[in-house]
């Protein structure tokens, strides 16, 4: 296990919200990820919830602009908030868009070349990083759940349908519910999969993967807002409903009047999503 | 009065994180201020909060980061954080440093060429600002606030020293207390001022301010992490303090164990400061 090192320690809400660096072995990199450690790791192990985020993001955005730190402090949970795709690979064209390459790793494994060597977050996020997660803080390592906004919403969703048992809960914010018709999906999906005549964009697209799901029973809770701009274009989350309830695996979508897709959204709701995942990893 | 322009709208908590620009006539600039709207503004006038922020930042800072919604949300408080200084007048040098100029303004009206003709951040905090804000929202024109981060604290203190009964009530988080004594009090004075020798700087200074007031009770709460990097060269606290026992005048001030000077420190604190405020402003 390579070592980390700590890039920050800030003092919040009785805990500490720290941010370490380390040499990824998945991503071929060095990769920063952020931990928000509560009060309560001076009496004991935690659960831990992974949050994974959207679009441009790095491992800051949510834990400068969530507020998740007060609820996470309240009920004595570890926060771990990745960064979203390996970084300075020296791929040609992995800075030409904001919604490939760097920024928009999309959480997969990618197959095609020269994506291959570097891009595996879903490796990196459902087994390096618990390990580095698991031996270097004080976790209950079988009590984690996964949550996501946007193009994380969709990784939350994939890393617990194609890992049956390992998170004991999962919820999104704005999800990219079923990435083969929307246009960040289809955009990621041909660049790291190739074309959609391939039948491997079926094995990443929650949609398609909740039709198939057989493991321990499940509550999803996705929560959208309604005047979400991509919700038309990209998000669909009643295909992803429907395709639960043809699976009869049980799905709460919170309808949000007003709101949109941007961390004031989020933050508006991050306590009932933090309470849900309470309820399943103390149980 | 200017019309305002909307450059974003959020929904969150309930209500609304709104920016609007003008062109401010003490400044000679388009200026951005930040309003946040809680639910309760559709049933009647609500008191307000002025957020004056620290160096470097613009309007979104505090918005972003602090948390505050929530609490604004719960006791039905605007709250509006205007941007740190003057942008874009051309002076020379006003982008050079971080602490001076550009993103530094420190709430005062400045008597020295070239700043004078556009830094009256004082004027424009205590006078212009809240003209536009009660002419446009719905406000409780007497019951206001005022609160800041480090040369916003040092903002909200002078601004209320030197208005007896305009504010209801002040509270501070890191704030530059003392700044004829400090490194960035002392360079800003000088540049917006003038030589210490000129005697104006005690008339911008909240340690000599409080040792002269005379108006309404006041009770001041101060906020300061322990491990603020700032805290001896910088802020001086404990001057203020003292200088408000000699004066008679009840200050509160609650030294933080382990608490920086971030948002990460700001956003843990923050419903406190919220509640100390609604106790005066809904009296």
């Amino acid at each position: 296990m390579a070592a980390l090192s700590e890039v920050s320690s800030n003092r919040s809400f009785g805990g500490y919200q720290k941010v370490f660096s380390h040499d990824s072995k998945e991503l071929r990199c060095k990769m920063k990820f952020a931990v928000y450690l509560p009060p309560q790791v001076e009496d004991g192990k935690l659960p831990v919830i992974y949050w994974l985020s959207g679009l441009e993001c790095t491992e800051q955005n949510f834990i400068m602009k969530s507020g998740v730190q007060r609820y996470a402090s309240e009920h004595g949970i570890i926060i771990v908030a990745p960064d979203t795709s390996p970084r300075g690979c020296n791929i040609p064209g992995e800075d030409d868009s904001y919604d490939f390459g760097t920024g928009a790793g999309f959480y997969l494994d990618a197959i095609k070349e020269p994506w291959s060597e570097n891009y595996r977050m879903f490796s990196y996020i459902t087994k390096e990083l618990p390990e580095v997660i698991n031996s270097n803080f004080a976790t209950v390592e079988e009590s984690q759940s996964i949550m996501g906004h946007s193009m994380g919403g969709h990784g939350a969703l994939i890393c617990v349908l194609k890992n049956p048992g390992k998170y004991r809960s999962v919820s999104t914010f704005s999800a990219i519910c079923n990435p083969s018709i929307g246009a960040w999906g289809q955009k990621a999906f041909s660049g790291y999969l190739g074309p959609a005549e391939s039948a491997s964009w079926a094995d990443w697209d929650a949609t398609e993967l909740v039709k198939k799901y057989s493991g321990p029973p499940l509550e999803i809770l996705l929560d959208q807002g309604k005047a979400d701009p991509r919700l038309e274009t990209d998000l669909f989350p009643e295909n992803f409903v429907n395709a639960c309830k043809e699976s009869e695996i049980p799905v709460i979508l919170h309808m949000r009047d007003g709101y949109d897709h941007s961390y004031y959204y989020i933050a508006s709701f991050i306590e009932e999503h933090i309470k849900h995942h309470a309820k399943y990893l103390k149980a």
